[in-house]
């Protein structure tokens, strides 16, 4: 069932090794069908070096298991929740990449630095709040998918498509797998460069706001001319 | 058409990622043939991995495209200001390269800390200013080439290889687009060793004058005699 | 004899440079047999490239050698004390690995600032004391692990499997040899996100409890629910 | 003549990329004959992708080529003034590497910050001090050994088998090339790990004169009993 979309969680799922952005198994990638709305998502704990297509599992948008011989990713309430939540995406990762995840233990959100960020994140990339210590301890995969909700009120998901979950890392989305996976990599990309401008800086400013709104709309806006 | 110097601005596009300049579709590398005053650059958003000498875009220098089955790189108005305004040059670079653009980011020059800056750029490397709303809501990428050339308004380009765009990232040039791709790689690697330096000693003065002298006119200068 | 063992061993130390944890012999591996109290490890001073299965050097918890050709790594004595004071441990390993060296070097626990930590150590990672100029003259191996030891007086080595050696670097163990390796790719990665954490956010804080707890208790609790 | 240096010296230069300690053509490598005194090093400017066995000069202690087809490294000079300072050397290395570099670059001497320096280093890595505008202007390779050799009076040559030129990078040796690379990578990965240590507790002290006085001898002194 969904062969195609396991084959492309399979492959997005492994796209994280080959990018750098996990040690291990600190990672997973899930698409949904939105005809179905079932889910394909990599299994929980299994080596990445061990991983096949066909291992991947699928489940419904209660959790519950529709196919697979493995236990879906214990990160899978989170996904369920942001999916639920922004019918326009296709694909969610969770990584803890070193700079993303530097930035989620400081607390803070990274601000817009340059271009490179404006081309992908149209402002900042908040930093949910911390969970509750009931939020914690009663169902915590969910309760980080609501938090995530939380953030995004008034924000759009299409237009800052990722989030820092506070002394935890990074989750980030696209309209399928492998660009929530893109969009990882640019994430990990402009919180290194974020870190290294502040050191270089410490009175530095955020990009003026006419940088922000020229390259993420010469990508992403009505009259985008950037790529093919 | 100029089948050498396609192959040419395609090798020298392959430096990129090779060189570990670019994540991504991050950059691009553009050649000049002096002859006709046409220049060759990579098409716009094409995968470095499928990217082909064939799919090098010619054209004019005011932007008529002669030849190519893609369009031209979304920088390309950038390149060719800078062609039109420094005619000893022959191959443009631009990158997102991490540690240069937390320079640009930084709003900073970078300083001459030492030889291996002095053996490339006879100087601090300039930082150009920001452009106005208007500048970058009109014609964005030809006001990116006309503020690098009020950058260098008392400046030897020969002697200054590049250039950092704030907010966004640098430029570098050369005799021929290998030679631009050189200067990027040796921008990188001295923003990087600028910014430890920095965090090593914040009292930090850059390298005496004589240093610079020495160094840089040992490769370049009337009487270099550094290597064969 | 124990070529099970010797092998588990081995691979276990083939891992470090494979994980980038070690320039040149910068590193041991051991792993113990608790039928017999042998322990296996990595010859003194032998060069990686080079190294095989059968280098490994057998000895028993006094440090007589029991098989091999060389002589046991010089930082036996050490792994020794570990294997005599912590019977739930079956391998140890010490490396040189540029993060966790640089805490050790700084003198400072490291605190627990995320998920990534507390997944796998049960908050800060203890900084051992400085040994004293007698316990550094004689015996100096055998002392610092007499000083982890001390160190973990009211710890359990089984929810904190690691430890900085001030201005040397880290020793962790785990249940066998690899889980031990496994720990110390950990360990590393660890270090580098809690050093940019605190550069990120110079008054940040150690993450709440109830992280911690939830963290580690469901890898390693009763009830654990990630993997398979 | 002298194959066997020469085939040394190749191969010692050619670690030089592989261990990541430059950029281009940014170092070289020379070993010396102490029986004739001749000294074999790498050409100036030779990609090291290209370098072959044969292209490696051989020079006299005057700096005359006695075999040859390229000129020698333009650093040549330097390494004379060494091998005749030093005749317990028989081979020298010079970098660019970045964080020697850096440290270089900001005119400190590398403190010992712990036993990863303490078993190759007894003692700081001295920094030089800056050349006079006459050094730099006339004979400027052959004054950055003299400085190098001032740096060293009252240091033992064997003990702290390297060095930093301000403004510029480092210097290393050994009893031969092989050694002396071999010290050119441990001081970059000490450089790094002494930044990030210092970064970590800006109020960190050298190691205790126990430790470096251990490590040091216990490698390198009479009763030494590290490796094999």
């Amino acid at each position: 069932m969904l062969e195609a979309l396991k084959m492309q969680v399979y492959k997005a799922n492994m796209e994280l090794p080959r990018r750098g952005l996990i040690t291990y198994t600190w990672g997973n990638v899930s698409g949904i069908d939105r005809a179905t709305n079932y889910v394909v998502i990599k299994p929980s704990g299994v080596d990445y070096e061990l991983l096949k297509p066909d291992d991947m599992v699928i489940i419904d948008l209660k959790g519950n298991k529709i196919e697979g011989k493995y236990k879906p990713s214990s990160d899978t309430p989170t996904h369920l929740e942001l999916y639920k939540a922004f019918p326009e995406i296709g694909g969610v990762v969770h990584t803890h990449s070193p700079w993303a995840t530097s930035w989620a233990q400081a607390g803070r959100s990274i601000p817009c630095y340059g271009t490179t960020h404006a081309d992908y994140f149209y402002g900042s990339i908040p930093c949910a709040r911390s969970l509750t210590q009931d939020e914690i301890e009663n169902d915590y995969e969910k309760n980080t998918g609501l938090v995530i909700i939380e953030t995004f009120k008034g924000l759009n998901a299409s237009f800052v498509p990722g989030v820092l979950c506070i002394n935890h890392g990074p989750f980030t989305w696209g309209k399928d797998a492998m660009e929530a996976v893109h969009n990882a990599v640019v994430l990990e990309e402009v919180a290194k460069m974020a870190f290294q401008t502040e050191q270089i800086n410490v009175h530095v400013k955020p990009a003026p706001e006419a940088i922000k709104e020229k390259h993420f709309m010469r990508k992403h806006g009505k009259n985008a001319y950037y790529g093919q």
